[in-house]
């Protein structure tokens, strides 16, 4: 099982990340090795903080109001491998290594498992 | 050379895709074959219906206040081989055949050319 890794941010990469008039900045998380994009979430200047001190992937819920470290309720953890800021400096990039089941809280590996157009995808063919 | 290659959206898939207050849904854009995530920007639902029509990538620029189709002016065209939406219909994901130089204005190919924590990319090793 993969462990929680610092990242050694500098303060000149933390004053690079822009937040938004909310405070918050989106965060696009990407499953290392495969390059699969996981899911999008937010994050605000401690949950960014804390993502880099942990090496957990922390975000903020601005339909909770709070708080939450990925995995903690479910155990689909992710391990952050790497993190990047756009060129702007207003989105965020994280590789992760993703534990259990998957990313999403539907129980598919990935939160786009939904896609445009005729169906090509047997994950997508349920019924609404 | 790729062309743009229209999806044939359902009105329910649209209808799926919920925008923000400002009529806007981040759309992140990753690079078919590589799985390199590109960039991200913003779609109205104009800017939407344009990219699946057109099979080109047309997002509305926040601070010009004006549509753009990505690279019109530079050339570094994106061709849209797939478009997905997420579990809560407020991310969206395109997958691209990158053109040109890349995706970014700067020069760099992806927009997330700078990592935090010690360098380890040779190209985002520029001083500012």
């Amino acid at each position: 099982m993969p462990d929680g890794k610092r990242i050694m941010v500098t303060p000149e990469q933390l004053e690079a990340v822009s937040f938004n008039a909310d405070g918050l900045v989106p965060a696009i998380v990407q499953e290392a090795g495969t390059g699969r994009v996981l899911m999008m979430a937010w994050m605000n200047a401690d949950s960014l903080r804390q993502t880099l001190e942990t090496g957990r992937t922390w975000f903020w819920s601005r339909s909770r109001q709070e708080y939450w470290c990925k995995g903690e309720t479910s155990g689909d953890r992710q391990y952050v491998r790497q993190g990047y800021y756009d060129c702007d400096g207003d989105t965020l990039l994280f590789v992760v290594e993703q534990e259990g089941n998957g990313a999403c809280h539907t129980g598919e590996y990935s939160c786009f498992f939904r896609s445009f157009g005729p169906d090509t995808d047997p994950a997508s063919t349920s019924e609404s």
